[in-house]
């Protein structure tokens, strides 16, 4: 099979050219001048499909590095399976994904690896990877972690909340990180204090405050500014590069970008629902129509200007990643779980098929470049977790990962629009993008196209990642 | 003349591919994987050249974004013609300039422009833009400002400092600033405080204190973190980007640093002199050898640590590019007019041979990264100044800008090695480099290869640029 | 005269004692427990006067370190002479002023200096020192400077503003630095950019923007913030103690918290109209009423919340001292000299007679401690300008400076209220305080007591001041 | 008894002044002039005892807000008992000391209370207050703290260390915080994350490294940075004060900088051996010998500035109290339990003797003012635990605590010279002091004169504290 996208604008994180893409198999085989002319021979005549791409925008396949399909959590499981959430994904303008395999204490982390390619695999109809999350470490989790870079799994995260699920407590972080500086492992940080958010939460049931609201008015912003300089300060002890996830307070924004002035290789990644939803608008909805966004870490404030802030962090490359982690549920059976006690509630939102979208209407707003753009969701989520060269950019070698955007389309979100992820509700009901997914490729075949999925399930193959290369 | 490199590895800002690139005519035709073969159409069977670069990196040709050639300055002339200083760059691996146009009280920018063409056109043996230096601003400036917008001179220089030279005051500034915030052209500033500089000179000079370390020690590192806030603060009133240049203070550093966060679009060049040499070592070499690096501002204190400061801010992007700000004196004839005076010694360090080579040995000690390298030398500079599209990247329609940079090669710094520059002394005589620029390929034309200078006056050509393209 | 004031709560900065004060003459005597009896000795029996402070604060004497009686400024004059400007301030419990003499362009400093004292000398109802301005700074300056210490005026104050008339260029004011650095005297600093300013305000009268609001807007906070960090740099360098006058950017504080934290001696004042009033709410009342609140620097936006920051400064340190920069101008025959164009406005507003009072209703209001209000008002004015000891301090051996100030009293600020200032309006005009200046004693003297003035004019004496007290 | 003090300069934390303090029983009775008449009445004919203060300071007694007398530790108890430490103190200028009662995980904190009270009461010969320590912290440790208040024992010391014996988790201490929110009592933490830290210990353990400079090395700068951090969010989370102890890591006294910029009643302690000794210098030096200056938080090494910073901090307020933590153990039975095994070494430094001296040493080499000395020393611990005005200042009504300190004399330090703690080493071993503390006066009694010891066992009481007056 052999495709080229004619007459569009390869965008990269650093500017535009003018330029065919030609993918040969599922690869990227050339970079070619508008008319796809080499030294007189017409590469055009000699495809099976040619893409027009002309007025538009011809980018990286998304890469979503922050996903959670199937997740088992709180007595049930995030509501899409590898299938249904990468073909939203591919909807989406994402050709990639990087999920979390979990590993809940007493279980062994490369038992679950595998359990997880067990879901995955014949499943995904896109690439995916795999992060491993790392529950109560222990002598045993640190020679899992050796065995699984051997695997391409090259991140670990590691939990300062959830206690009796996740949770590892300071000692154990310390161990897990020092491992990784000695392997060259990314430690991923969910950043929250966990003990003290216990205390809170159980002094709001029992003050009979149980409204979906309170999740998030029990997860104040300084719980997450502290873990995240907690865990700042013990990467810096171990030499361990960091990656905090799911930003959504401006105070651990701050603390990011000063650790990355003092030169250590701390990284921040946020979400759309933390640009654009919050705390008043969405968490505080009458009745429990607030479960919808419980999400962790919580919308935050929009009076106290989290929003804004995380905004400007994409700009000053304060954060440097714009994931989703997806992790739907829907209304019905999931998050009325809890009904009369927020903590019950499944903690997770679903977006996975939303993120380009999202923030090219940042792009339209003049929140950020529209290079940035590209950087922010195609190009450092590459870099950051070992799949530049082979994802990430368009270049021959590349894999023919490649989405064509149209800057003059719509989108319209909603369940009942573009809708494909199993929920059976939208956190972005009702937002309007001026812009629109035309073209989708992944690994050369054409997945989406026409307002039409080609694509099926099984085409995906697992990503064995390399170490970060966005270390400085 | 078509040519193919093959076999290197493609750097860019952002990583690595392995792969071939064609030039065809001035321009980039394609880039093709490994082999060269497109859908079966052997492109190296069809070329004139093939240049091998196994086991080498090809990136964009440097852009030096500041030199001074010919220029006039106390009584004298920069050494070096746009022919010698361009065949110099040439050999280092810069295939594009920007110089600067110099226009005094009293003489009219437009008509100094021209002067330059008359300079530079068909002497220049690689591309070359303009920067305008606008001296005491007045209403004909503005308007000249505009004009000079459309000639594709997009970046204006003014000063705070050289009293009756160059110096504009804040008001003088301002006025500038509103201009180009209306235009959308870049300010340029040199950042001393001439006032003060002009009284700490006298004193010395008064008290018999006349040998070259008082060059330094009258231009202290307050002085420049005071005209740097002062800039930016200007910047921010009227809307103007701002590009301060020259940077050596650690001081001046953390202001632009501090503006960026804010999200201001404020940028700041550094020089190799300031990263590699200081006060106390080279401006206080015994007798008046510290002539040798008379520059302003000048070289810092090493005890200080501005130099280790200087490379740390190079890694967290608070700095955006590497240029030599070359403006070469000969000792004889020259910088020997200040014996016994050092405010008479012509002000300048010559350097634009030996940038690519010194910021590469940065990667071989491990202060920045090979992408940063290409991305400090050639894409920023090139994205900073309009230029990027045409120069700054390796893409089909490029120019065919190519650098061909051996990792295992050697180059020996000084008169007598590799110095090519019209000067009788080199500011880093002895200095020695892991790498080698062994080919140097301008608008497609090889005018460096195999140790041999090919190129020739008036091949450069006038490079009318865009608005900067690096703005948030 | 021997007077005792018993029953009150003496305060200091750092707290309170229940104990009563004995002056003697015009110097404090002793102090001494509730009741007075030391030793069995009944002091009260043999006093001439015994104030009852019971329920009411005791504490010394306000000094208001910034006041401008008489002021030659703009074609007019201040319209307090030092007579009715003392008497006023009398009234509102500041028993010390230090006034500014005026030394313009051509004018002897020294000679200046007599003049004020021509003024002052016989005319003033309260103690009074001299801060020296200094204009378009020369070598007789420098020499002047000298001249002037022996005579207790130890600080001296520079503009880099207000071009032929206040400003000296940076060199000029560096010079005047080094010798305050040599002579251990303060620099106070007037910062605003007045080279942005005049600019700005030329483009304002050529729009047609002539009304009073725009006085503020032409100078921006960037004025303020760049020339607070140029002088502070200024001081870096030569070492010179620095104190910046009329903060009312909370960039400029933040300048001052930053070279503070550096450990610098760099110290700032606020005054009433900064912490209270706005642009919007009084600069910009409609038609020509902003008038009455022209000063400079300008009031400042309250939706760009300086005010808030300058209260936080006044709490954190960050600023060290509420002074009035008292310059009194009537609506009548003065400020209306602007009518159509802002720029020939008087700068001025009046408040030395309520300073006291406004601050004190920061106490109430939870703005600032009690102990903080006499920090401020009355304690590091004293220590700043070298009249500690004498003045600043309830002690034996202090001047018999005592304000009895009742926390249950109320006052009421307006023209026709509590106003005794010569000006036909009041910039306060409606506030409501909650607290009563009751009694004031200067050097011994009850001056204010029983809402009867008591004092006259030629009571106050001269103060020559020490080298400040206030350095780390 | 009545006593006279003449001829001194009394000094506060705001400046000096010429004063006679006349004692009568336990209480300042009054502040006289030099000469100490009073309207006639000759105060010094009709006391008991003058003492002459000619050319030297009277000051307020010194206050040691962080002393650990017969504290049991690690399976022994710090060496000195009530009696021989409060006697040290007294030699030293110190006058009230602050005590902790300890509390382990399963006492009642009531109950050591009042065990403490059997400790302390009639062996000390100086007055003393308690702190305690809260470890574990349960629903019957908030019900205690507010019975403590009621003792007035307004401070309550939590500890992020020391798993098992006084770690309390962050929820728990989000308990006690709310408390102290509610109560208005003073939240005081030991920083330094535990878990950290034991993982670090047992490895180097495991690693063979057993010598004193490993208790340093195994508790790093971050782990006393983070939990600086963690505290003050947890702090700004419930609207507790918070006094963080004995600070040694420039990095955390920057925390509680940016905390109190930020407007956070957030307060640091250092303490003289952080500010003169060094992990190199001294717990490095050969051998076992080291163990002499094993205290935790540790000392830190003077290559990474620590020392300089700590000082620095006192100058600018980010650190406001210098205390002791005086924790002696002798190196026979006691230190020497740690022989081969660091983790064993008593924790804790002696030094509540030197504490006046040590720091007027830093008035002499200009690293603080005479009276930031008198601030640090003695009037802010007395505002900090809510003892100002019975003690930390010279005032009618306050204890007759007066120190008589000669600048002319000269102080010794070391065993066998000055020294009069239990401790068979002394930390500070041949330090000089310019300066001398001559005459000591504890309510009203002189303790000690003429270099002889006259105070006794039991003379000291208990003090009952307020609330902190240092709050804003």
């Amino acid at each position: 099979m052999k495709t080229l996208v004619t007459g569009g604008t390869v965008v990269s994180s650093t500017g535009r050219s003018e330029a065919d893409v030609l993918i040969d198999g599922e690869t990227i085989a050339a970079v070619l001048p508008p008319g796809s002319t080499v030294l007189g021979f017409d590469v055009a005549a000699n495809v099976d499909t040619v893409i027009d791409a002309t007025g538009k925008y011809v980018i990286p396949g998304g890469i979503d590095a922050h996903t959670h399909m199937e997740m088992p959590f709180g007595g049930t499981f995030a509501s899409d399976t590898f299938e249904s959430g990468t073909t939203a994904a591919a909807w989406g303008g994402t050709t990639t994904i990087v999920d979390f395999v979990v590993q809940y204490p007493g279980q062994h982390p490369v038992e679950q690896y595998q359990a997880w390619h067990g879901k995955a695999d014949g499943s995904s109809a896109i690439d995916y990877g795999f992060h491993q999350i790392l529950s109560d470490v222990q002598d045993s989790t640190l020679t899992a972690m050796n065995e699984l870079m051997d695997e391409g799994v090259t991140s670990f995260k590691l939990f300062t909340a959830y206690k009796g699920v996740f949770l590892s407590d300071d000692g154990q972080i310390l161990r897990a990180m020092q491992r990784a500086a000695d392997t060259g492992a990314m430690i991923m940080g969910h950043a929250e204090n966990g003990s003290v958010i216990d205390v809170l939460v159980q002094q709001a049931i029992e003050r009979g405050d149980t409204d979906p609201i309170y999740h998030g008015l029990t997860r104040p912003w300084q719980a997450e500014a502290e873990a995240t300089h907690r865990l700042i300060m013990l990467a810096d002890l171990t030499g361990a590069p960091l990656y905090i996830v799911h930003v959504s307070a401006r105070q651990a924004a701050d603390q990011i970008a000063a650790a990355r002035a003092r030169g250590q290789n701390v990284f921040g990644e946020t979400c759309p629902q933390y640009l654009y939803l919050s705390l008043e608008e969405q968490l505080g909805a009458p009745g429990f129509e607030g479960a919808k966004w419980v999400c962790s870490t919580p919308l935050r404030s929009r009076a106290e200007g989290h929003q804004n802030h995380l905004w400007h962090s994409l700009r000053t490359n304060h954060l440097q990643v714009v994931s989703t982690d997806h992790c739907p549920f829907c209304m019905k059976d999931q998050k009325e779980m809890g009904v009369g006690n927020f903590s019950k509630i499944p903690n997770g939102i679903g977006g996975v098929e939303h993120r380009m979208d999202l923030l090219y209407q940042g792009v339209v707003t003049g929140e950020i470049t529209l290079e940035r753009w590209v950087e922010l969701c195609c190009v450092t989520p590459a870099r950051m977790f070992g799949l530049y060269g082979r994802k990430g950019v368009i270049a021959p070698g590349a894999d023919g990962d490649v989405v064509v955007y149209d800057p003059n389309g719509h989108t319209s979100i909603g369940v009942g629009r573009t809708h494909h992820m199993n929920m059976d509700y939208s956190a972005y009901e009702g937002f309007e993008v001026d812009g629109h997914v035309d073209t989708v490729i992944s690994r050369g075949a054409v997945v989406v196209d026409g307002g039409q999925f080609h694509g099926r399930p099984g085409h995906g193959k697992y990503l064995r990642r390399c170490l970060s290369q966005y270390l400085v």
